[in-house]
């Protein structure tokens, strides 16, 4: 290890529930040092996140155009390798693309951006960049998440025939949007979060968490996107069917309005042999359903887990490890592969994490439900 | 009570899994007593049967003509006063309707037959019959299915805005009709099961629970029905996207091909207030999500339980009831019903059971979900 | 089959819950016919019982002497075969002893009886009896209570080290006795219940349980026995270290205090190479979790269950059986074991059901709990 | 914030399990930054972890001696404030005194050391030193464990009655120790484990959370500690039976031999008008079960939690957390309280942590168990 990889954040301010979780993650694993931020649209706000966080006031930048610019031109063992951008998604493409060309590693929240044409363009800056790219689609990062997608890769479950993914929330079942709420009032607006609502915000997860431990690609969906809470302007709920290139077929519900549930993220995949599921309620078991043998449930480091999930866990079996581990599983791999790019190793297990792909392919999910959910044929193809 | 009521049994021969599930359900309380029956379609294994249940061999019929032709001429303290019906599905309505037309209460096995037009002729003989009818839609019967629908009924969760129910079982995975196995052989045989067959078996039941909790009539159906064993001629796997007639949507999976499934009946209802979660593998749980306050949890003759699903226990709270007693509670309630026709009482909560109508609208979805998956329109009316 | 068996009970009366309990049983599998009774201390609540289960009432009888005296003597073919007792503890003996010296079999609600002596004397009636006798440790009925004493005795776990074994309830939690609660008031009257509360009512089932399933025998117990709730007479909670003679130790808990608790009886096992785990309130699933192997759950009638436990359930896996259908195990391994007898067949795997010797240990538990927790030696033996 | 506080580590050098714990938890929040340390007893195996760590090589010390001199003599602003002592038992007191003398803050894994003796000497260097004093019991980190104590402090159960604690592993069912096993070989060493084995690693932290939750004080016990694995010196397995100070009664059960089981700490505490359970396979979950009314779940950060508990929370409510974060909590509150120290400000619930108090407690607890474990009276006062 050659020191602390050098971190600057843009967005993340006062009242931004992503950028604590992203700061957690970041410093779990002791692979990274924040060193300067561009955390909110006032300076003063800036300012004041810059202190909390002991960031010196001279690297709390203005905006995000003003950090790219000024760490560009700082000496190679000041300036900060890795950007993190953790803006509402309607300032996504901007920072990223701009700290891309300027030669930065970029993690970003996700979604991607706001619609194809713009992940298209940060595709391109990606293809383009020296930087590496993530993006945070965090669920991908739990240790039995991990070991679901070995499952199935390894052939357990024999060809996979149907999936069910699902991801109930409550939060957004009153108008919250109408008293002040932050994170409702950006993540309902359409000039900030895009097309859509609750399939943007939580429905591009389940989407992107059904192709990572499935391993099958979603080409044709057929959506009931709704708005339930009145006034509202973009979806709240909704569900798709859709079939898979690989001949597997499925059911994908997202809701933001399910009263009483809190972040209730759930997958089953069923193949020719066996099933499984994993739900993030209950994140540190893997329950394996074989066809005609009693139902396993693999546990984080537990007996019998593969050294794909093993190389994603921090303590003995039984203790339990979440979301935050999770997350900090993505940068601690992100991490990892900046270090074997600089040392020159190729990609390893514990390189695994969402990239420019995976936010791509989101953003083709979102035009095709869009599209299909406003007119009257039965699928839409991706 | 004046004496047991007299059954005869038209099915339920060897071979017959729910045959032997009526039986136990209807000794369970006392109410009954099996004194005939036309078990199976060669008369040797109808003796083989009646042998077994201790029936005079008089009393076991060569066919179901014969035992409805015989046991009406028998004298009123000696002829059968119910006729319990559990043969496939191809043979529910005709011995159905010339059981009402001979005056004779009915227990049928869902679903109630294989198309609309028998629907329509079997509602007819009830409405004109001085004998009642029940459609063994068993998990209406599970005390909390019982208490699901009085939460909502009594607005616990304010306007029902979602519904979601699903029925996933493993057991045809295989091609296990052509190794002989009974079960699996008719339900998957159109010219037996009807026009679908996992909806027709399972998805009936699933559609059923859905309007019963709720309360709501679904109207409008998107379907996906798949054969996913290769060779099978009906639908093994399904998901529908609905809509209700009083605002709500939902989503409705049905299979038999989730491999390691066994039984796995679930349904969540969310309103404006909280929500609901029953599912059979709990049976005695009801999970209550109120918006703003902890989760709870009701059981089977718990604190906090209505008069309404207090009525349909045996034991107290903490001795687990399951299907039997859930199937027994059909029956308790259609004998309750029966002696209360005889006295004069009016109908009353013990009296709550499946009828005729449950039976039409399982068949109407059934219409639907076949016409729109067939069809390139999005939505399809019920 | 050569027709139902006829049955008498004494006891069951108005406000008996066991009484229910029984007739349930004893009538799901059809094996059984009640014809007698003598329900009541008074005639009059005896004839009601009589006419509410359709009983002639002249075999409404006044007590359980003229049960056992006027049945005697009827002829062979109308006389009843079982008598069942559900008197409360101190009224156990004497019937029991009656009916076996009369040639009846015999079906005992448990515990055995009030005192060592008593128990003796019992043993001495069933070795002279050409009856059989039941004793009816419930718990002993349930599938994979079944499958627990297969894995341990199969060797799955090898040598057994540790017993955990606990009875939790809360309904004692208040002076019920004192407001004209039927149940509470005999089950916590010295004079009616025996030397012990709530170690006779529940604390005996888990001993019971727990030798059944470890197949050890307990010998050394220090026990700790508490008067909780002010003004009681026996034990309402309490907690036992113990050694067993082949060299396991454990603890056995029963309390009926646990304010919030319905009937929560568990059991765990753990042996050399594993454990295993069982619960009433997930009563159809043991946990069976290997030293170096994932944790598997068997369910009843599920995959990898062992034919003792699959000839005790009625329904496919994932239709929930309970407390009633393992309540009727018994009942129906009665019969098998009477009518084997008159058939001249050994005993099989259907006839495994609780009887006197269970009875004997539970009684010789009693007695060295009451005598360690009066005295200051830290360990009595059995 | 003045900037992060510094720390040295003492122990926690290769094989060490939680000395990484450690790290990760004092990094979690941004308050610690770890610039020195004496982690092994080789120089060689210091350096290579201070490398892995970033710490620079001077400040990677010989042993523990040196590190408290040399830290002690550097500049305020350069010397480390806070020392982690995560050494086996039997290195705790000399270390922990030395540090106290210096005037360091000092966090130490527990127990507090290998005698009462000791354990007096540690009590009153923190009460002479002007350093803080942790003592990592980290299972009273969790909200949940923080809410069960509001639960019961605020007099939501009623008086207290029982206490249910257990700490269940399975990892010393073989003789690991044996094989070279670093963690196995010095917890079974007397040498440096102490007087006790399971006891001591385990059953001190289920003796903690028993006293934490319950508010009670235990001052009876009868103890039965057993060496089940052959040749192993110390208890690997162990039951207690106790008396509170307040009037309640209970039983601790620690084993680190039941095969199969992880790490399953769970506490039951039941009251006068209530129960409530909480365990750490599902921690951000308490379970409160009123004696009227239904069973409430209440959740991590969930509604109708109290202040206390949300006061120790990260992430919205349905993003687990987990033991890491649990840990965390005890070094944020700690370094809240040197914060507030610094500040002069009062404690408040955000400093709840840990200290001597409790493990001295523990101490006692020890010292009582194994004298009642070697002698034949029935209880020891503590």
């Amino acid at each position: 290890m050659k020191g602390k990889l050098r971190v600057a954040m843009i967005g993340g301010g006062p009242g931004s529930f992503i950028g604590a979780v992203h700061r957690i993650a970041l410093r779990m694993d002791g692979h990274y040092e924040m060193v300067a931020g561009a955390f909110s649209s006032t300076h003063e706000k800036c300012l004041e996140t810059a202190r909390e966080l002991g960031i010196s006031e001279d690297r709390a930048y203005q905006n995000w155009r003003e950090l790219i610019d000024k760490e560009s031109i700082l000496p190679e063992d000041k300036k900060v390798q890795v950007i993190v951008i953790t803006t509402p998604n309607h300032l996504h493409a901007a920072p990223t693309i701009a700290a891309l060309n300027a030669g930065f590693h970029v993690v970003l929240d996700k979604p991607l951006c706001t619609s194809l044409d713009e992940a298209h363009a940060i595709q391109h800056a990606v293809e383009e960049s020296k930087g590496l790219f993530c993006l945070t689609h965090t669920y991908t990062g739990y240790p039995m998440v991990k070991e679901a997608k070995f499952q199935v890769a390894s052939g357990a479950l024999g060809k996979v025939r149907k999936i069910y993914v699902e991801y109930p929330q409550g939060w957004l079942s009153t108008l919250l949007e109408s008293e002040g709420h932050t994170q409702a009032s950006w993540r309902t607006d359409p000039s900030k979060s895009g097309k859509v609502g609750a399939m943007g915000d939580i429905g591009t997860h389940a989407f992107n968490l059904a192709e990572y431990v499935s391993g099958h690609k979603i080409t044709e969906v057929c959506a009931q996107l709704n708005i339930v809470v009145a006034s509202r302007a973009l979806d709240d709920d909704g569900a798709v069917l859709f079939k898979t290139a690989e001949g597997a077929t499925g059911v994908l519900m997202s809701t933001q309005v399910a009263a009483g549930e809190e972040n209730n993220l759930k997958i089953r995949v069923y193949g020719e042999n066996g099933g499984l599921c994993w739900e993030q309620k209950d994140n540190n078991t893997l329950t394996v359903m074989p066809l005609d043998a009693p139902v396993q449930l693999l546990r984080t480091a537990g007996a019998g887990t593969s050294e794909f999930s093993l190389a994603h866990h921090r303590v003995p079996p039984g203790h339990p490890e979440g979301y935050l581990e999770a997350f900090a599983n993505l940068y601690r791999n992100f991490a990892s592969h900046i270090r074997s790019l600089e040392s020159g190793n190729t990609r390893n297990i514990h390189l695994d994490y969402p990239g420019i792909e995976d936010g791509v392919r989101g953003m083709k999910f979102i035009e095709a439900i869009v599209k299909n959910n406003a007119g009257n044929e039965k699928y839409t193809a991706l």
